[in-house]
């Protein structure tokens, strides 16, 4: 018998907890009947959600606390105080000890990596870590990194990026070589960054196995899939993601308000249902949830704080797909390969400059 | 009688030149009877584009040049080959020597940009020239600077871009202070480059009339409508454009499939088709069109180069808008207001480093 795909939730994260975590582990469940969870938070409120799923019930574990990292928290107060005691910090820690395959939590996202970083260090190779996410589009799925996690940074953290994230889309994409982009504006002279030019240099000169560099791509090629993986540092990634979600998201309210206005737009509506539903499939921010934490000793998937069921279940899908594909050896691997990837990266880097 | 508005195009700008240029000045003509233009590109594609068009003919002059700037031309290539003869030039030039109140072309950002620094300089107390671009919002629109002419910059330079951004503002939505925030990432500790908190911080010190501080914009707070200005060094503020725009035509034509997929979806766009324009009254990149140059002594607008007639015509649309409400003085005035807001600034940014 396969082993289990063992996952644990910080059930206290997010702006529900767990009236949204164990609803959300209910239907990835549904998908994954080799999950089991180990639910972190506070007894009395997972239990009463808990009765209404029997057979997440019957997959689960409660772990107790009663201390929760709050939104507003800085990474450095949610270390001191949430430390060990935190349904945040447990559910990492129990990824460290082994006793699961991948942690996800809603909760702060600086909060959240700052204490994956201090719990569970960054890989040997790898100075700073990354949170990766994937993007819908026109052809399929993309996976941009970093959103947040990092701000700034040289072309060999850059080339680190590229590596890992075409590690990421290896596995989650099955293809041997994924492309990779670096995010860049469009105009020739002025063509950004110097550590962008100089990262697109290392990534052509060293022309790596693993992956496939196509060279600079533009905010909007991301959306058009010109790039199984697109590389940028996290302030613009940052900007990147949240520019596109809101921006779809006033789309979506501007249409569903339009197709309130008069008795012909909702008849409208009810006929050409299954497009709004097409739609809806395809750039709903639930589906894309789940940034994965790159360039970690353990995995972690932080969902969206304010989140439904489905769109929680989605991030539990990712963190399962993760451990089921062995993200992380993999990305051991790449970063290992003949003396390491990221080694050779820094010989040439210093060759370069 | 009022003086005309006189707006100089660059006919070869673009990726279809005259064909675009022209038409896009007739409809724009039709909204405003008191511009008058200034052709500038090949007679023989003008002309026949102009014979259409009877009472654009009658509001306009030809210059006559073959030489364009091709989109390909590297800045500095450009500026090289294309000074003095160039349509790109020309058009700047008339702007220059008096002979237009604004110049509009659908040319090479780049080059469009380092022509118009090259030959109009920068205004006394700025150092780096921006694009600002007109982005629909939830609650009106926004506008949002730098689009990509200045990659990177210290507090000193957003600052400048907040003051040039809300003289903007003041003149294009009627405010006497408007709101102006800077775009960062969310979470707080790892809160962004430090030029941007050591912008905030003067930003609040100073509390300039001229302008209504309200902090740190997500790049989901752009749509939202949080502030009338938002401020960006170029690189993220085109990269957050560029995701914005991609993600509105990929809905778009998600949505457009999506109606042809079935008769009943058919059927239903046929119902709801006010729905449907009120959307893309709204969200249509041709709606937004036109780059406003800022921080040079004269008025230069950039439009998208693959445009339609509708499009470049807001484009121009804009450039009339500046010169009618008096761009140039208003943040020329707000620049030497009480011994120059920006110099104080700068003692400002010494007193706090």
């Amino acid at each position: 018998m396969p082993s289990k795909i063992r996952i644990a939730l910080d059930a206290m994260g997010g702006d529900a907890g767990a009236a949204v975590v164990v609803p959300g582990a209910a239907i990835s469940l549904g998908r994954h009947r080799d999950a089991e969870f180990l639910l972190i938070g506070d007894r009395a409120r997972i239990e009463p959600e808990l009765d209404r799923h029997h057979q997440l019930k019957a997959a689960s574990k409660i772990i107790h606390t009663d201390v929760a990292v709050s939104g507003s928290d800085k990474p450095s107060q949610a270390l001191r105080r949430g430390r060990r005691t935190s349904s945040m910090w447990m559910a990492i820690d129990a990824v460290k000890q082994g006793e699961a395959d991948v942690a996800v939590s809603a909760g702060n996202t600086g909060a959240l990596m700052a204490m994956s970083r201090f719990h569970l260090r960054t890989l040997p190779g790898v100075d700073r870590p990354a949170i990766s996410g994937i993007w819908p589009t026109k052809r399929g799925e993309t996976i941009v990194l970093d959103l947040g996690a990092t701000i700034g940074g040289d072309a060999h953290h850059l080339v680190s990026l590229a590596v890992m994230g075409a590690a990421m889309a290896s596995v989650l994409f099955d293809k041997k070589r994924p492309t990779v982009g670096l995010l860049n504006i469009g105009v020739e002279e002025i063509k950004g960054h110097e550590e962008i030019r100089d990262a697109g240099e290392i990534l052509r000169a060293r022309n790596l196995p693993e992956l496939d560099y196509i060279g600079f791509v533009e905010g909007d090629g991301i959306g058009k899939g010109h790039a199984d993986v697109i590389v940028t540092e996290g302030y613009s990634g940052n900007i990147a993601l949240k520019a596109a979600e809101g921006t779809a998201r006033q789309m979506a309210e501007l249409l569903r308000e339009g197709m309130q206005r008069t008795w012909m737009t909702k008849l409208g509506y009810l006929f050409a249902r299954d497009a709004f539903q097409a739609l809806r499939n395809k750039m709903d921010p639930n589906k894309s949830n789940g940034g994965v934490f790159l360039g970690l000793n353990g995995l972690v998937v932080k969902s969206h704080g304010g989140i439904s069921a489905e769109g929680f279940a989605s991030a539990i899908d990712v963190g399962y797909e993760m451990v089921k594909f062995d993200l992380l050896n993999k990305i051991n691997q790449m970063l290992n390969r003949e003396g390491g990837a990221l080694n050779s990266v820094q010989a040439a880097q210093e060759a370069v400059s």
